[in-house]
């Protein structure tokens, strides 16, 4: 299966001419080479080299993370760890760098390889990374059935008089129950008018009569991601907000119908986006539609008229429409969806239709 | 209290004569600014230039979290955010940047500005935040205490038969009813063998007696982070393991009692680890003596043999040696000090004698 894989990312760097590059960020290494080490401000990176397997500088920390089949390098927090990188590098030819590799590390590399050119190559393993392979497909699937699981038994929960934070600290015992890693983000749960605020961090407001609960959540199990938002009402739904939800979930389903290989991603955010400013708020759809998704909950890429990536099987991103009324109400409502080889697979299931809890 | 803080990282700007800089370590910029945000993989930066205001670029989505005071530009997820930057930038002269930029900006940013110098001038930033002013000593002072407090309760409600995931669980718990954001980073707890991995994850390892156990814990309370650890044994103590820790005791309290302004950081990871090699446990203390902490628990600077740094008052890191024997066990001893004008503070106050739980 690694095999496999740097074999894509090695055929990409082939296609730009590439002979060598540096991957830095963990979850790609993962990807490339089942070792999982969380390095935090440690120097770590994979040296891909055409004709050759994969070399991991990999700090002795770390030892127990290591792996046989995997050729490695020792670096310690003595001494220089960038040197040993430098090393392995050949200066005459092209560097490619992955987008995660911080100034603290590639300013110094390249003051040291002055005539070597460091190009941002990070598509070679993103875009293979974003092409889910069927073992990640499934895994994928599991983690998004636990958060349709998760999703209703919050709904079951909530009732009028509980705090946000109640709910968030429910929403991560159903995933200590499901034996997930943890949840993918800080679950995002807003009553009435926090949920104007997109990225609301949950608190202590108490949930009264009339208001909307945006519940956005999502786990992580087996190191891939769920992330799913579902909007609710607590006892009544006043009319206009009734209205807003239909637009949003309207606005969520047609993105959705579109999504075949084949589509530009900016088309969906267009069609979501136009249908929402049809509805008279498109001011207040203030992001993008949606972001690509895997061991990370935002795996770099998103669906947004900044975006020239076409749909291709394999591809998971949210689709998520929101209208933010500042100090009133939002509403957002979330699927993941996988691009198949015909169309498309939405991974979740919970129904969409406006409740009342 | 922010201006004081931007003039002092100005001035060590005027010293390595840089006009201008980016940082772009969300921390870094509440520090200077008071704005919160977690722009994930968003375009997040703060343009610094002497005789001006700092100028903020944030994405609209954080809306919520601007702050009047700040020159704020305005991006999206359309377009292209960085041109917004690059035309702020002066491009005659030097462009300092900050450790934290990842290439994905970094590249294509010095791809436009060929002839503007960019020089790694994280320093100037880093060395500001790392000497903490009295608001930030009072916050940091107010972590540890409660996680002094958290460490009381965990050696009392520690039990045989318990996991350590049931363990971690009531940590996160007393946190929580502390008032906290949250733990500064997954708690570590390591039974017997486990705990030969310093880095170790939690997980359903049971308790038994004679086992070591490691309790690596901290919180995060109003932006500041707390980091301690205590080794505790459960029911008895087998006699060369008593000896070994001992040894990391001794080896912790000879590094703390050297802490003062002047005495240089890697005098103080050499006298540790002498002390610990002299013992015959040299190759069994596989990482440095500690880090330096604030906002996040590892803040960059490190207190090993790989360090220039001076301890200077403000600066406070962990002192943490440690003894790893593999399929065995592991001990190690934390606690944070911080450098005052004439000493050290050590801010944890929890007994180090050896306990048997």
């Amino acid at each position: 299966m690694y095999e496999e894989r740097v074999r894509r990312v090695l055929d990409a760097m082939t296609d730009r001419n590439l002979t060598q590059m540096l991957v830095s960020d963990p979850y790609s290494i993962y990807y490339l080479t089942g070792v999982d080490v969380a390095p935090d401000e440690r120097l770590y990176v994979l040296y891909l080299r055409q004709g050759r397997a994969p070399r991991l500088f990999l700090n002795r920390l770390f030892a127990a993370n290591a792996r046989n089949d995997v050729d490695t390098v020792w670096i310690t927090d003595d001494g220089r760890p960038l040197d040993a990188v430098i090393a392995a590098v050949d200066p005459t030819w092209d560097l490619g760098i992955d987008q995660a590799w911080p100034a603290r590390f590639l300013l110094p590399l390249m003051e040291e390889l002055r005539n070597t050119n460091c190009i941002l190559a990070s598509d070679c393993v993103d875009a293979a990374r974003g092409r889910k392979d069927e073992h990640e497909r499934q895994l994928m699937r599991a983690a998004s059935e636990i958060n349709d699981r998760t999703m209703e038994r919050v709904a079951a929960y909530i009732k009028e008089g509980m705090t946000e934070k109640q709910v968030v600290a429910f929403v991560n015992q159903c995933y200590e129950e499901e034996g997930c890693e943890g949840p993918s983000f800080d679950g995002i749960v807003a009553f009435g008018p926090n949920a104007a605020d997109p990225h609301h961090i949950p608190d202590n407001t108490v949930l009264k009569a009339g208001d909307c609960i945006v519940v956005d959540i999502g786990c992580r199990k087996d190191h891939y991601c769920s992330d799913m938002t579902r909007t609710f009402f607590c006892a009544y739904v006043p009319p206009d907000h009734a209205d807003i939800y239909d637009l949003v979930r309207e606005a969520n389903e047609a993105a959705e119908r579109l999504v075949r290989p084949g589509v530009p991603l900016r088309k969906l955010d267009a069609t979501a986006r136009n249908l929402i400013a049809s509805g008279g708020c498109g001011d207040a759809f203030t992001h993008r539609l949606g972001h690509t998704i895997g061991q990370t909950c935002h795996e770099g890429g998103h669906v947004s008229a900044d975006t020239d990536v076409i749909a291709a099987p394999g591809m998971i991103f949210s689709i998520e429409p929101g209208i933010y009324l500042w100090e009133e109400m939002g509403v957002r409502i979330e699927d993941l969806v996988l691009v198949t080889e015909s169309g498309c697979e939405v991974l979740n299931r919970v129904d969409k239709s406006l409740r009342v809890l």
